[in-house]
């Protein structure tokens, strides 16, 4: 059986998810369609709307056939890291593809970019130290550095986001000499039109989270863009645990976190870059939201995604000793939910995944899946009462999910 | 100028604490009365109902002239430490004589079982050590050995926990070679009757603390038993602050404490015995209460008291390796509110004060104030919004209480 690779976080999973989906499945010729998903927190350093439960069935029900989580320790990380996790997980379950959406969509002018920056690597490693020290973000410096190095049309746009990661994700291929053919697909904006797909029925994640914490009416509005499935996941979701996640939910949590602790203790928890330390605990007594405390401790030098990590980590208890000196592969593959194809196809293939298969928690040990329980524990906070009693349950109770039927 | 010291938590100001007060002065011949009170967290290991600058003006308005705070590193700890740190601030402060409330009111009393224990003492911790053993709580055992040392009447009651704090007092006067002579005054309890007090007037600080987290009508059931200025503070601070403090205000905080710290992390936290963190994080997991949590890690060994003190550092980050290696006395004066006399006696005292006068926070830097700040912070954590906000500016902002005019 061939299988495609996506590396996601369908957060929700919405009508763009699904063209890219259905087109990885035709342009690989794959079987089945394999996701690493991450897990209840993201890459821009925030909590998942629904939990990894929830954004598991949205994908088994709109044709992905195994989820695995991507772990915390990968998938709160900038693209570098997050992609070379992806990578080792999709790998390891036997993807003979991987596909990712790109703002590019070329295939080639990719290989051209990274063969570029290899040939030039000292150079631009050079440049992106000037432009740090400059005060530059450090995204924002890998986009001058290229500039500077070379304005030819024939590479990638690199301060692309999406190219970002397609570039991470190659480069990790390589790097893990994994079989995996990389292939990618032109990410669907407004303006878009085809048959089945066009600007009213495809909306970013963005768009489609801000209407659903918006007025009540507004959530109706999400309707024409997402699968019918998400829309009842959604709704779902509301009613069961009470309410969606966001930043603000665990603002509580975190501004007690940054209180109790001194500032020795803040240095110590990963991404925190000396100096930090000092505005965090100042911001913290005085911000009255999560919000006014990013614009409180927002500077040039630092993205808002990086500062959203830096107070994910912080929430997580997550610090530099226990991120340090770790592999940059992954350890296990972690089954969050399969198809009857899915489950086909693990039984076929169960010898030659490269990495152990864990769908019970308590057989396996290893300090990437305690930070992923950490992790789920804190995720639940966010919620009240009953809702986080039931999400603190599943956690560990919970087998991967099983869809059947014809789904 | 004669002064006597009173140590007190106030929690709140009630008749019971009036009569003490009006004794103590009485008996003493002082001309003003120091108050060596517990900031916002107790000798019971939880918050005060309210924060220490409303105690401290309670206290102002009822006859007490001059308050100093009692840091964390005493006011939450076992009834010797606690005892030591009063003590060691009383002395500093110049008082006199020190008057303490006992169930024996019978000084001689004191005097003859401290005698007996120090000629006893070996074989005193010897039972002590047997009964712990046998799976006794400490004040128990206590209990215990010295019944099975001595029977006689002629003794106080080492089991009433005023007692034991007063002959912890006597020992920190005379290990410290304090000069203050102590005084006690019997606790006048349901059933006392005299021309002032009554059992109609006089009720424990905790059957009033039951009323104030009663249904609202309750409120007015304390009228009879507390000060008129106590009520007004107690109103008052209930539509500043939004509601009074309890355990169960800061359980979600406690609760994230416990779900993101490993179990090596917990056993770091001051008081937590081998073996315990364990049943505090599986209790964790599943309380819906911070009473629910209590009954769920309540042992024979353990009092309740003990472990909400436990709770309370790890509530406050409090670790071992901060509580160890300090001595037993205060390291400065912190002044929390003062009477017109009590500012008179100041000034003409100064130079006798035998510890830094701190009336601002800035002006000073001691590990002990930087504790009592972070737990006034945490404090501050248990009201919401605008409760918040203002009692977290206070603790930077206010200068010492001064009350003015005819009190």
């Amino acid at each position: 059986m061939k299988a495609v690779g996506v590396v996601v976080e369908y957060n929700p999973f919405h009508n763009g998810h699904l063209f890219h989906l259905q087109q990885a499945k035709e342009q690989s010729g794959a079987d089945i369609a394999i996701a690493v998903m991450s897990g209840n927190f993201l890459q821009r350093g925030e909590p998942a709307l629904v939990s990894k439960w929830t954004r598991t069935n949205m994908a088994l029900s709109a044709g992905v056939d195994l989820v695995f989580e991507l772990p915390y320790r990968f998938a709160t990380q900038h693209a570098e890291t997050f992609a070379e996790g992806a990578v080792s997980i999709l790998t390891a379950a036997g993807c003979n593809s991987l596909f990712f959406g790109s703002e590019s969509g070329d295939l080639d002018a990719f290989d051209r970019t990274i063969n570029f920056l290899e040939k030039n690597n000292e150079k631009f490693q050079e440049q992106i130290k000037f432009y740090t020290g400059e005060g530059f973000s450090y995204p924002k410096s890998i986009a001058l550095s290229f500039q500077s190095l070379s304005p030819s049309e024939t590479f990638i746009d690199i301060s692309s986001p999406n190219n970002i990661l397609g570039l991470h994700y190659i480069q990790a291929i390589l790097r893990q000499n994994s079989k995996m053919r990389p292939g990618t697909i032109t990410r669907k904006n407004a303006g878009y039109h085809d048959e089945h797909f066009s600007s009213a029925t495809i909306a970013s994640a963005t768009s489609i989270r801000k209407a659903l914490f918006g007025a009540p009416g507004e959530m109706d509005s999400i309707r024409q863009l997402v699968p019918g499935t998400t829309y009842e996941q959604l709704l779902r979701y509301k009613e069961v645990y009470g309410e969606f996640h966001s930043w603000e939910n665990y603002w509580p949590l975190l501004k007690y976190k940054l209180l109790q602790s001194s500032p020795a203790e803040i240095r110590e928890f990963y991404e925190v870059e000396e100096g930090l330390e000092n505005r965090l605990l100042s911001a913290a007594s005085e911000a009255g939201s999560f919000h006014h405390f990013m614009e409180a401790i927002k500077t040039k030098r630092y993205t808002w995604t990086r500062l959203q990590r830096v107070c994910l980590h912080i929430l997580t208890n997550t610090k530099k000793a226990e991120m340090k000196n770790t592999q940059n592969t992954a350890n296990y593959l972690r089954l969050l939910g399969a198809t009857e194809k899915g489950r086909a196809y693990l039984n076929s293939e169960k010898k030659k995944l490269s990495l152990p298969l864990i769908s019970k928690l308590s057989a396996f040990s290893d300090p990437d899946l305690q930070l992923d329980i950490r992790a789920s524990k804190i995720f639940a906070l966010g919620l009240t009462d009953a809702g986080q009693e039931r999400l603190l349950a599943e956690e560990f109770s919970r087998p991967p999910i099983m869809l059947t039927g014809n789904e």
